[in-house]
């Protein structure tokens, strides 16, 4: 292996992950926040709830009340002034509905003056919900509506109307008063309405749609779910204030920045990276191959990656991207590939991704690791650890995807 | 779909085509090149290998004898003082051998005056042979190769000692005439040692290495072929002058020529692509999305892309790559991904290849044609033709991969 470029790997990789850790992202967002004369309320959901309540809380120094909702076993200690509920992920339970309810009480009655600091993170659509009909009859509709093979939009359409949090309806609950609204986002592109079903995002999707919806399926409704379909979301929210901070572009660019400040010149290729993992692998494998014989540049690409599983191996999408570029990059002395989730932990795995360099296949081959038969067994796990690639940081407490980065490192390494 | 966006597509993929035709590449070629004050002998050989001939002979004004070797049926007319042979390929026959043994007399008892103009393109492997061994001797011995589990590179190494032209044996040949070998290149990376197993290419294998992948593999020989693995391949070829003009490089640097004169700012990302099709498609479709809302840019990826079957409908790879990038580009006014082969037959079908745009998906639907069954299928053909995307060239007389092209057009396009 080149320990150069591993070093550097390793260099890039932490600098990457700390850029969107909920604290130093929650800091960096709340440098534009400009809370009202009022009071200030804290209203912080999602899987990384309580880092992002921790970071504003000490960032802001006191809130004037506020409440953390996050899965079981994610709250880590107290937080002056705010209370820390834990709740059901990925299926929402009662806890998730009676948290909901107290930070619905929290938002009640505020003036313009006050402000609510809205923290989200994923995995909000199931922790922050207040259904608007009995929970038995929600779960019905959403049975009915994926029997019938509608697809995802269709079924938020008829979901958003069903809550009183989503779609809107929690940053309008919060009205007069003004939304600061901090998103860590764990979807590529970012999209708003989707992220926790976008509880302080305006609604597109109308009633005549719902109703439409509705009736191509011939869902079977009560009366009261009936009635809500035709209960219009906000189609605008200016009470509110929208900061994405940590995100797979926020990852992409810090990474870009450490490749940049450790001689390479970065290019990020993309920040919706979506095909199969391997092939990603070979692609960036192609670019290198491409430009061999040139030093100090770095390719990223970002996003999720998908794996099909076609054995019964260990791995993860980043050790399979890290391992199939191996092939390409074989020989050429300062070429390294390497792929890494944010959150710390690629698939059911202790690493968080892997890295290859243009010594890894000589490696394997000496070892008598047949890599072809790895991929198709998605055994990248053990292939990997076998020539020293796994990357492990641990669980990083954050999730806004994963980078991938192909190096050319400097001319004079060979 | 964007009128404005397929017309720079036809374009950039006639211009970039024109480049790589043999007769261009050819002529291009010989701007370097200076006979001796002897003879000049004209020997070509591969599927290209008339034209190849052809615009030498017009280039040149005329040749002092010369042949042509080329596949059955691809002989389109007489060349003065060249003779024109047609014979096997993929599998080499009795003509294959006879008009090889005519190329070896043509260039025997050469002086150092003289010269060789070597034309080489794909298909050269079988039509250029002259075993030392009988050729069914050749063929067991191929057999008991390919059962054996031998590589290949194990099985050029023992194959290149078995004839009497490959592995530069007939640059060899040809000393003391000065050979200048133009190559018309089929392979990713344009391994000049195996484009036709590398007649006029010095041999880096050794005879301790065949007898060792002989005994390796217990190969049954008989005592003639035995020897022949004893006869080393010349390492070194100080008579030859090789220039790669037709490839896949020249394929995308022409490609990006042509995205330059029509104002993109082109950047060839690979010229090695080699994954699969529509993960391509997918990877080079989340580069625009990625940069949605900048214009006037072209990504390039040249190679050869594969497909695994798991349908039974019409396509090639390079539909298959277009089609795939269609949903990461919807909605994006100024977005389209094309890919074409160069030889102007994508697969079993009538198609070059394929392009796609930012309406693309809209015009799928609109005609109920639903795209991941479509790819499952592999039947890019229908689905493109349905939406006028198919880019049909006809047979393009060159093979030199293929190169796929994501552009944002102009920002005024919208």
């Amino acid at each position: 292996m080149n320990q150069k470029l591993r070093q550097d790997a390793d260099t890039i990789i932490q600098k990457s992950i700390q850029a969107v850790l909920p604290d130093e992202a929650v800091r960096r967002a709340l440098a534009d926040f400009h809370p009202g004369s009022g009071r200030t309320l804290l209203v912080s959901v999602g899987k990384a709830a309580w880092q992002m309540a921790r970071a504003a809380a000490d960032t802001l120094g006191q809130v004037d009340g506020g409440i953390v909702i996050t899965k079981y076993g994610h709250v880590r200690g107290e937080i002056p002034g705010v209370e820390s509920c834990e709740a059901g992920h990925p299926v929402p339970d009662e806890n998730s509905f009676a948290a909901t309810g107290k930070a619905l009480k929290l938002v009640r009655n505020l003036t313009a003056e006050d402000t609510v600091l809205f923290l989200l993170s994923g995995g909000g659509s199931a922790l922050f919900e207040m259904p608007l009909i009995p929970g038995e009859e929600l779960q019905d509709i959403t049975r009915q509506l994926l029997a019938s093979g509608a697809n995802i939009v269709e079924m938020n359409t008829i979901r958003k109307r069903l809550s009183g949090v989503k779609g809107g309806r929690f940053g309008q609950a919060c009205a007069p008063a003004q939304v600061y609204s901090i998103v860590l986002s764990d979807i590529i592109g970012d999209p708003l309405d989707m992220i926790a079903s976008g509880p302080a995002c305006p609604d597109s999707s109308t009633c005549e749609e719902a109703l439409a919806i509705a009736e191509k399926y011939h869902l079977q409704l009560s009366a009261g779910a009936r009635h809500l379909l035709t209960q219009e979301t906000p189609k605008m929210l200016d009470n509110v204030t929208t900061q994405i901070t940590g995100s797979v572009r926020a990852l992409c660019n810090a990474a870009a920045k450490a490749c940049a400040a450790l001689g390479y010149i970065p290019m990020v290729l993309t920040d919706h990276l979506d095909c199969e993992a391997r092939e990603a692998g070979r692609f960036l494998a192609d670019i290198l191959q491409t430009r061999k014989g040139n030093s100090g540049i770095a390719f990223l690409a970002g996003g999720e990656t998908v794996v099909h599983l076609t054995g019964h191996g260990l791995g993860g999408r980043n050790q399979e991207l890290a391992l199939a570029a191996a092939p390409g990059i074989a020989g050429i002395a300062n070429a390294a590939v390497f792929s890494v989730g944010s959150d710390g932990t690629d698939g059911p795995t202790d690493a968080a991704g892997g890295y290859v360099d243009g010594d890894t296949m000589a490696a394997l081959q000496a070892q008598g690791i047949d890599l072809e038969a790895v991929l198709q067994d998605n055994d990248a796990y053990h292939a990997l650890e076998a020539v020293g690639g796994l990357i492990q940081t641990g669980p990083t407490g954050t999730n806004v995807n994963d980078v991938a980065v192909a190096l050319l490192g400097p001319a004079n390494m060979c």
